[in-house]
């Protein structure tokens, strides 16, 4: 598969401000999280006929938009495999469009996608008519394993984050979401205005590499666990879930009907498990 | 205009969890926020025939659905004022759908939405085919004012969300929206696992009682001020927003394109104006 990495689109944008304290106002430059339009496009042949087709805009941070695009197409189970795509390049004329190119003999279920869909910071599923759509179908979601993790492994993941996410530190404004192997050793991370894409991302690096299903590595979010983050862990195959905030209602219900692990409110020395107590050892 | 005020559904939901520490491991009970899907439909009539269209479904925490659907309609542009809309309902049969009656003789710009569309906990504005299709227009957006407000105003605010935020301190998952006046008195507030809901929840109820335009209102954000925010906070007339967190990019252009002022990083001795330094008096 042909890669055609991004142009060099800064996640960083500078910004005049105005900072006050009680005692005075002073000008100063800022640092901002880059938060733009990306546009996917789907390219195939149908019958012959070539058919290109814009299924999604979303808020983003620019950067790895072709790891973000085939991400997102996994997520959403519009391909299920790296061979369904040939090429992913940007557009030439528009830094903010990516073309994902499929394979020849491939023809994406447009029809049954009923999507028309701008997605923004914080979204990443859009684009169902309906309440029963919401819910996409993992190729891994029967693949069970035996992993088991440490409770010190887990303590160990927050501060491993904060050494790797400096954009987050410089702005204030970028989520993330990093993969570790069940020994805690960090293995990659991205990051986005959009916490759903900062996981379709990582998601999409994985697919382009070879990596999936992710059964045997622990996913840390930087912020809060909704429903559509662990709906995107599920199609990744993702068994243990760790965020630094709270996991909601619908977040929780999922997870223990996917059988995945889910742990909020991760400090250095406590964190709460909702679901999935068993791959956690207290040892 | 009708109201039909929502079921009794609770935005905090009970879950059992195993509570780690360093030395131990208990279970417990905790507080989750609430997130489910709500449907919202529109009715209408047009050359006698009566329309049912289904324009989004968004991850929400239950609560002021009416306010929510209203709100997300007028963010949306589809509708501009009150009198357009002659009842809001709850299904009988589904609580996560709700009913927007619009008034007899008016009908929406169905067709110029292309919507059809699925929105998640933190994503507001969906369903639109291309980039230039995001924003919306408010019919606000040339009135301005002398609004001025003293930094001291601005530093007390933090402290006030806390105060009223009751539910965030039990779940810590959810978002808030507070209006407040030029004298930092409090008005109200909305809370929602979406910041764009808490937002929708909080211009609905405005307009629902006539307080539209906000025009001498401060709005508070919980968390950060991405786009869509600002874009919300521009239909409902809005001239100052403050955000807890980080601003980002695009956020801090809409807000000068608008002549909105946007403080970021607010603290109770300290922020950042990014926009509109004008409205903000140091004294």
């Amino acid at each position: 598969m042909k890669r055609n990495n991004n142009m060099e689109i800064s996640a960083i944008a500078q910004q005049r401000i105005r900072v006050i304290t009680s005692s005075d106002g002073q000008d100063a430059e800022d640092d901002l999280a880059v938060e733009e339009p990306l546009e996917i496009q789907l390219a195939f042949a149908e019958s012959g006929k070539k058919i290109k087709k814009s299924i999604s805009v979303t808020m983003r941070t620019p950067g790895d938009d072709d790891e973000l695009a085939v991400g997102f197409l996994f997520t959403e189970g519009i391909i299920t495999e790296k061979s369904q795509v040939k090429a992913v390049e940007t557009d030439v004329l528009d830094e903010n469009k990516v073309i994902v190119n499929l394979a020849h003999d491939f023809v994406p279920e447009i029809n049954s996608l009923e999507r028309n869909f701008y997605t923004t910071s914080s979204c990443g599923v859009c684009g169902k008519a309906s309440i029963d759509a919401i819910k996409t179908v993992s190729v891994y979601q029967n693949e069970d394993n035996a992993l088991l993790v440490t409770k010190h492994v887990i303590f160990s993941l927050k501060d491993k984050l904060n050494v790797q996410q400096n954009i987050f530190e410089s702005t204030g404004g970028l989520h993330a979401s990093a993969l570790f192997d069940p020994n805690g050793n960090f293995i990659t991370l991205r990051e986005d205005v959009g916490r759903h894409n900062a996981l379709d991302k990582l998601i999409g690096h994985a697919l382009l590499n070879d990596l999936l299903p992710l059964a045997n590595k622990i996913l840390l979010l930087s912020g809060r666990a909704s429903f559509e983050l662990i709906q995107k862990a599920g199609m990744a195959g993702i068994k243990i879930v760790a965020a630094i905030g709270a996991p909601s209602s619908l977040a929780v219900k999922l997870a223990e009907e996917s059988s995945i692990t889910l742990i909020g409110f991760l400090k250095n020395d406590k964190f709460n498990i909702y679901s999935g107590f068993d791959r956690i050892s207290a040892l």
